[in-house]
């Protein structure tokens, strides 16, 4: 079993609507030295194979397919072996 | 200069409705090994002082306040020092 941790990020010449949203909450609360934040996702979850090859192609399709958005966003990969509960 | 990086995560007995959908998409689509998924907030932006602890400060209450929700979420985060542009 494997733990992967997918992270996806809007393209950087994409607009980030979120992330202006929360920077401009930010200047009415005071930060004034915070800039450019950009908001995207985190997402954890196991891979239940003991095949590293298949884990990888696992990994790459469901973050691929259901956890980015190809036309505008990109996303990276890490995972690591776990033991079975 | 320095650049951020805040992961945002709810709390591990708290449930989480969109990773419990993006799950059952992935079953739909066929995805029988992925199981736990959870998904949390990647979030990058820069702070514009040189001063370490002004910096993790602004960071810590940026994050606290605005990035997540202290009921329920928890936060880490990273830095490092950047070039102006």
């Amino acid at each position: 079993m494997y733990k992967a941790v997918v992270i996806v990020k809007r393209r950087p010449t994409i607009l980030d609507p979120e992330g202006k949203a929360v920077e401009q909450g930010a200047r009415l609360l005071g930060f004034n030295n915070v800039s450019g934040t950009r908001i995207g996702k985190y997402i954890e979850f196991y891979v239940n194979s003991d095949d590293v090859e298949a884990v990888k192609k696992e990994i790459e399709e469901y973050a691929g397919k259901l956890l980015s958005n190809p036309i505008m966003e990109d996303f990276e990969y890490s995972f690591e072996k776990v033991e079975n509960d």
